[in-house]
């Protein structure tokens, strides 16, 4: 019954991880520069890696403790599929590697960066942006061969034999969880390596920039390390871990809703539904490598045409796999090829319409960033109220974006039945699942200009620091801010994949209550006599009348409520950590400052590694609880409120998280550019009272898009993950 | 059929009106005090009036488009009750009206409380106090009379037969529509008079209290007048309409679910429990009455012995509707009066939790305003990050109080048939409505005890203008003090039962959308072909049915997410609003601080009126847009997504709405209270950088805490509203 188009899969992910080899090689084998940025790459590279190995033994200690959870769950209490702890584990560690080599590189990369920047800019950019391509490629690599193995394995246990559909939904159920142990990993590396680079930032910046008015980056300042160690633990080893999770979760939860959607035609047609998000995204991995080939530029590039040289990449990309992904449908042959098409074609616009729309709401070129940015000539207060209301406003377009895109691939994958839409619920989400892959389709390339940018950032902070000249620093400087703005694209990409595939996830956990139910005789005897269906035959609709489903029932609007309340929950906690953890980097700065003589002149050394060490206490000991909640809300809440309470849970959660991640993401980011518009010269430029107000927005801002704002994402998906893996734990002891 | 228990109600209604006018006669006998005092509170209230007149005249226009708009539906279209244009606009104007007389009160009582408080402690309370009486008892005085007149207009044209229970169904929805005119009103107000007082306030402190160092309420400070006229605007005529809006909906609410819920048995167990929330809430007004005489204090009291004194009078009446509750329950002999008695208390104690965990988290007694102000020490950013994290975090108990209240009020009036939620959901929905009622019966004293703050504030202001002694600002100063505590279990209540509200309101929407369907024989005939029952018999489960309103339709998922969304862009509007009307308001002092020479030595007078003129422009200008989103937002997803797009945006409108409510609030008030905790003198008090800083948290908490905050109440509220008075358009034209 196994499809060979399947083999594009391993193959794609071993181009992948080649490439980014030969890349790491390549970029190794260029010079660090002088002794001063060698030393000075060392020291970040050092606390980098000594944070990620406290970080990762941690959570291996989390992950252990699940893991026997989990084993007890499934050998002693029989309400959990025997090959969880396993995938669990996987799905940790191939995260977790994807973020290590990222900011390995990325480590290695930046004095790199720097010394090519003093030749030429397309020197600096090229080995900036290959070095971000090992992370992109790194990740799809890994997700790939970590998805292969499995199906493989799986397939080889259990054997899809014609007739009986059943055997690959427990298969892609099974494979979801290792999507899980991503996103725990995720959760993790995001929520620590978020307050550890916002604690650093933010310390640097309130007494640095504006008590001491020294400059970003400058030397003089304790926490300039710590700041410089957090952007490659928070951006590019938290980052690299989110979008592993974001992919993986996204392939796998459409695997399932294929596997879901197809269950009554013939097996063949469901194996295909469920390999075609697998070859989708390997057939974008390779169309990323070629993309990533076409990012070049010339020297004394305007902003303009750096940002052509990285779009004309991301755009091939896309084009491409618009045309190839049609191939593979229709090589595919499943019913609807084209409708399924239209889907992911539909995903691909919705993403792109998010990540105009973030940068119409955060860059400085257009009037919403501006008006912030004149509000600071009345003070910070002003600069705070004008910046959340932008963000809240930045909301309405991806929102409505969403909503449209949602709708537009259910109906476009159902043939446009518009007045019966509970006709045939698992093939419309199936539509929604493909967008999201194809939102993330091209991951490869679109993930190598996001952690390019913390590379060309680190790359400027090293030039500071070893006092290069003005040019050098020109040029890292409009390398840097060209990772700005591209981002835009690829976190509209991120946040659209993560509401749809939330919404899928939805989908499995359905089903993951179906196989509970059916491991329990006599809760399926119940179903089934209230029901009149077999259970292994019952519709989603079946499932949402049994358990009354509907907005009527307390238990889910409850559900709901709690949802909401978890998204607000987990920021408020992630904000508390950084601001506490900012104000003991600001007294320790200070005291720096007072109590090493000399410091500010030069002609001492301040102590960085006191530094470095409060955002690490800070950053572990605060990490805990807000990772945890997810984890712990669906199992409390399904253990009172039953499946429907997890279901309101779940859809709760995703809406107000999914929108607040919006805009905390996006008032951040319009803070941050505001700023900079006045650094440019407006409103007084750089030292005005404008400028001090503006800084003091950014610093707010800082926790809002690096630390709460992306991990409400990753929360949405865990939360969604783990009520799919404990689905038989509730179905089995729910009290209501 | 009629029940003459009902009497109660126009009698409680004529009590407290009769004693709302005895206060202010009686008030009104004081002196005002020195011609100073007397010609500053002249000021401030026909700056009041004007804004009040210049309101109402918009108001009045949005009023009568959307009664045209109903006149049209209803008798063009015929998918709209006849009277509901005229029950909309008497809704609209007795909650206009109910704010008028609380803002007359209130100006013409801040100079007699000055005055007072010159004699002693006592004599101020008892005139602030009673005055904040006229409009609690004004209040409940109105919204009782409307409700009893139209309870018996439509009595007497539907005169309700036994054996005929659709007829009270009919009643109780069309008198929901004069809620939705309250709430129109109420959203008005709320909104524009938001706007207008945090701009003045904003403007007045960033300027006034930072850059000037002048202290608050110094004549010399151009928005003084502007500042005071505020307060009555946004804190006296905005709550009154907001709390007028609130009494009304969860009377009206419950009553229409006592018609619902009661519809299979006999008609005269259905009038009682359709006419037991209005009788309650009789009851509560009257003890309400008896405790407003109960509040009294001596000279030289404590701020514990005020707050005592103040909790004396509250505590009383609250415990006195426990007891007069069961007896109204018992004598009307209701079905399980048990169960529903129990409900109400369950309301009680889940607003007075919602209340203690506001104050444990805005008041400085506690930890976490006091970490709030102890990140003053790191300047403004600290102090913002750390109030948003403790405002989200804040979320947590309220959403736990209403979601444990919710169920155990829906299982009490159930029978506490756990494992049968579904069985009879109406009933349940009563109990939830009953607690919601029990929440705001003794609103009559509650309301005095928030008014009373707004007055207290007031005279201090008079006060220090009218340079009145340190010891009379002093006293004034305690009774402010003390509003802002009290103010808290009233806000608790506020909130509390507004979730409770829109949740019972959620049901309200399904009666329409049956009566809507009632009216299209076509669509009523493939309604009942589908789900096998008579419409007119069919449960809230068979429309859940019918609509497919479930958490796996995309309709409803979609809904829940614009929802979401909605709140947010609300609040990002509001928001706006006051940052712009702010920065004008702060370009203008510093205009007038610089143009006009001898100002800040006191020797030229500087032009209040144009401050007032720009709080007035900007409120006008922008209240329009967010409040007309309340209206626009459920007729446009109904005709697009239906009705379960319909139940989704509520359900997603309130889930997320509430939360952020209470996060603003809480984040607004910690930040205000952190500031009075340094101007006490902790870490450096008044003047030092700690306080400046404490101050641009304070101005940043002004619109969370006084506009976009307490609006997103009305916002939910209105948005149900609108919804169920559209229903029956919705129904006949919907695309999906």
């Amino acid at each position: 019954m196994f499809n060979h188009l399947f083999w594009i899969v391993p193959s794609a992910s071993i181009l992948a991880l080649t490439f980014s080899w030969i890349f790491f090689k390549n970029m190794m084998k260029e010079s660090e520069g002088t002794e001063r940025m060698t030393s000075i790459a060392a020291h970040v590279r050092s606390g980098a890696m000594a944070y990620l190995k406290q970080q990762y033994k941690i959570v291996t200690f989390v992950f252990l403790a699940i893991t026997i959870i989990f084993s007890f769950m499934a050998y002693v209490l029989h309400v959990q599929n025997p090959w969880v702890p396993f995938a669990f584990l996987t799905g940790g560690f191939f995260s977790g590697l994807a973020g290590f080599f990222g900011m390995k590189t990325a480590t290695y990369a930046s004095a790199r960066t720097a010394n090519a920047a003093r030749k030429s800019l397309d020197s600096g950019l090229k080995i900036a942006f290959r070095s971000g391509a090992v992370m992109g490629l790194v990740v799809v690599g890994l997700a790939l061969l970590d998805i292969a193995i499995w199906f493989l394995i799986l397939n080889k246990f259990y054997p899809v034999k014609p007739g009986d559909s059943h055997t690959l939904v427990i298969i892609t159920t099974t494979m979801l969880t290792f999507g899980m142990g991503a996103s725990t990993q995720a959760l993790f590396a995001r929520v620590g390596g978020g307050i550890y680079t916002k604690a650093a930032d933010v310390g640097a910046d309130l007494v640095g920039k504006i008590e001491a008015g020294i400059p970003e980056d400058d030397p003089r300042n304790p926490a300039t390390i710590a700041d410089n160690v957090g952007d490659n633990v928070g951006d590019v080893a938290g980052m690299g871990a989110d979008l592993y999770e974001s992919y993986c979760g996204s392939i796998l939860a459409t695997a399932a809703l294929g596997a879901a959607a197809f269950m009554h035609g013939d097996v063949a047609t469901q194996i295909k539904a469920v390999i075609a998000p697998m070859i989708i995204a390997a057939v974008g991995t390779i169309l990323s490598i070629i993309g990533i080939f076409n990012v070049k530029t010339k020297e004394g590039a305007s902003q303009r045409e750096l940002l052509d040289s990285l779009g004309r990449g991301i755009n091939l990309s896309s084009l491409l796999i618009i045309i190839f992904s049609a191939g593979v449908l229709f090589l595919l042959n499943l019913p609807n090829a084209l409708g399924i098409w239209m889907s992911l074609v539909i995903g691909l616009l919705t993403g792109i319409i998010i990540g105009k729309s973030t940068e119409r709401f955060t860059s400085y070129s257009f009037t919403p960033t501006k008006i912030i940015a004149e509000n600071a000539k009345t003070g910070p207060a002003t600069v705070i109220i004008s910046g959340l209301g932008v963000g809240m406003l930045s909301t309405v377009i991806p929102v409505l974006a969403i909503v449209v895109g949602t709708i537009l691939a259910f109906l476009s994958a159902t043939n446009f039945e518009i007045h019966n839409m509970s006709g045939n619920i698992s093939l419309g989400l199936y539509g929604i699942g493909i967008a999201a892959v194809g939102m993330l389709s091209t991951l490869g390339i679109t993930l190598a200009t996001d952690a390019y940018g913390p590379i060309a950032d680190n790359a400027g902070g090293n030039a500071e620091m070893s006092k290069l000249g003005p040019d050098v620093r020109r040029r890292t400087d409009a390398l840097d801010a060209l990772g700005n703005t591209t981002a835009a694209t690829g976190k509209g990409f991120a946040i659209g994949s993560a509401a749809l595939t939330a919404l899928a996830l939805l989908a499995s956990y359905v089903e993951e209550v179906r196989i509970g139910l059916m491991r329990i005789p006599e809760k399926a005897a119940l179903f089934e006599a209230s029901e009149k269906i077999k259970l292994s035959k019952a519709s989603l609709m079946d499932f949402m009348n049994y358990f009354n489903v509907t907005l009527m029932n307390p238990k889910v609007l409850m559900g709901i409520l709690i949802g909401s309340m978890m998204a607000f929950m987990f920021c408020g906690l992630t904000m508390n950590a950084v601001g506490r953890a900012a104000a003991n980097m600001v007294d320790e700065v200070r005291r720096q400052f007072k109590e090493i003589k000399g410091i500010l002149e030069g002609k001492a050394d301040p102590d960085y590694a006191r530094c470095v060490a409060i955002s690490t206490k800070g950053a572990q000991k605060k990490m805990m609880l807000p990772s945890l909640l997810a984890i712990i809300m669906p199992i409390l809440t399904g253990l009172i409120l039953g499946v429907s309470g997890v279901m309101g849970l779940l859809v709760g959660g995703l809406a107000t998280g999914f929108v607040l991640a919006i805009f905390m993401a996006n008032s951040g980011g319009a803070w941050d550019n505001a700023k900079k518009y006045i650094e440019e010269g407006h409103f007084g430029g750089k030292g005005s009272d404008a400028h001090k107000a503006a800084v003091i927005g950014d610093t707010v801002g800082d926790p809002f898009k690096d630390t709460s704002g992306p991990s409400l994402n990753i929360l949405i998906k865990l939360t969604s993950m783990v009520s799919i893996v404990m689905a038989g734990l509730i179905v089995a002891f729910s009290i209501m």
